[in-house]
């Protein structure tokens, strides 16, 4: 099977009124998102996957695959602070046929050593046991705390050449990617941005494509980047992108997300938040819209039924 | 049923060669540390409680019981980054008779706001819905990432008086504990330091006693601080407690604490930890002991089994 590659989206989780996920409405986004040529990260960090339980995560996942949609598209997080829990979740995403998985370090104790995280991998690789299992490491320390060095990479490459398939870089730091593009991309070892701000700095450079928040509501233009890279047009197409995005990112993303999908698909339910979270207030909900629309922005094909 | 007082042990938690947990080492721990008149904080911090599922914290909960423990002696750990978990761990230690429960923050994103923390606390006391339930806020910034602030506990006292208890300071920062003493002592808010070093000034101050990774290894001496504080050595007492635990502090707080367990207690496996975490080298263990021996310190009445 070849690998995934492109734009991927960390699939925003809508919560019913009593916070319990509404699988209905999951499913139908995760559709609209695949007709717009865009793979399903579900349960990354702006997926609020890490305030959802393991058993939440392997219903929702199942649901999706239950509502025919292809698990070659999909990549969900599976990467959490107890190793019983990434091994149930890992191996429950590979039985399902996903394409990979993306697998936070366990975050709890910060200063950890790579030797304690390579321990960590090697555990799930060993313990799932499943030649199918394709890691893509997910390296975000401004959430987690816990990066993925380059010296962890190469030694779980050498160690399982055949599960470590590549890495979410959401550093935010381009001289990061660029350096574990120059370091391993050349053996296989596929490079997704953390955002679609560095897309074609990416692709330019070896990458395979970005996992971004804002994959969930514009992903048609990113996409088109994607496809396009090397047209002449492409740094315009790469500003078009940073305006949108810089239009979200003036608010907690989130439920800056979770408010333009609630906006354009008529559905108000759509932007509630899990604790610790808290939905934009008004002001904040009235400005992210006017923005937007005043950009010409919109969410074409969405609805609420 | 008066509230629990004095020193607790953020008890460790001992492995198997497979890192399963051992449940029958485990019961044998405690057992010890109550008859040295130490209370059981299980599943801190200090107990690698983050790297256990949740149904392996609630098995060994069962076990503790059935083990013949009495609850009125616990006040396990049971925040969680999800809000299902959390619930479901503080339902099952309230139903099981403990005199509290010890509560991080999720401590997944970073940055959240009050108003975030205080629905998940909210959400958590409504869920459960009983009036036993004693909850003691976890505020420990150097490895949660996530403060609990003055201005979020005083909101949660007059939402919920009979239910907030407490709180673990483990800010490091006497100022900070000095704070919530000031503020909130004398309405019946205790208050727990989250290390011996400070257990003098916080029971001079009106605070209740503490909840320390070293209670795991020199209860008795910390213990009888705790029933001297008052008395005229009691500076001399806290000196000597500092000097032990700095013996500890010179290495990763946890490896070092179960080296010690292993030592005393003639049990290799004790030194057994979860990835992220690794144990001591055999450097650092010989540099330890030796510290501590050089000292006069032992475990008395630790054994094998």
């Amino acid at each position: 099977m070849p690998r995934i590659t492109g734009v991927l989206s960390p699939v925003v989780t809508p919560f019913n009124a009593d916070y319990s996920p509404d699988a209905a409405r999951f499913v139908r986004q995760c559709k609209w998102l695949v007709a717009n040529n865009v793979g399903l990260a579900a349960f990354g960090t702006n997926s609020e996957a890490n305030s959802l339980t393991a058993d939440e995560r392997i219903e929702l996942l199942d649901k999706l695959v239950e509502g025919g949609i292809d698990p070659a598209r999909m990549m969900p997080g599976t990467g959490c602070c107890a190793l019983g829990d990434s091994v149930r979740l890992t191996a429950h995403a590979v039985k399902a046929g996903c394409a990979g998985v993306l697998m936070l370090p366990p975050f709890y104790y910060k200063g950890v050593s790579d030797e304690g995280l390579f321990r960590n991998f090697a555990e799930v690789i060993e313990r799932v046991g499943d030649a199918r299992l394709q890691i893509y490491l997910y390296h975000i320390p401004p959430v987690s705390q816990v990066p993925i060095s380059l010296p962890l990479i190469e030694r779980l490459l050498k160690a399982y050449p055949a599960n470590i398939a590549g890495v979410k870089d959401s550093s935010g730091d381009w001289k990061n990617t660029k350096a574990m593009l120059d370091a391993f991309a050349a053996e296989g070892f596929d490079v997704f941005a953390g955002s679609e701000s560095f897309l074609l700095a990416n692709l330019r450079n070896g990458g395979k494509g970005c996992i971004s928040a804002t994959a969930n509501v514009n992903p048609a233009a990113i996409h088109h980047l994607y496809l396009n890279w090397k047209s002449e047009d492409a740094d315009d197409l790469q500003a078009n992108l940073d305006a949108i995005r810089g239009a979200f990112a003036r608010f907690p993303m989130i439920p800056a997300l979770k408010h333009a999908v609630a906006y354009w698909s008529g559905d108000p339910g759509w932007a509630k938040v899990r604790p610790p979270l808290v939905e934009l207030n008004a002001a904040q909900s009235a400005a992210l819209i006017g923005d937007l629309e005043e950009r010409g922005f919109s969410m074409p094909g969405l609805s609420a039924a």
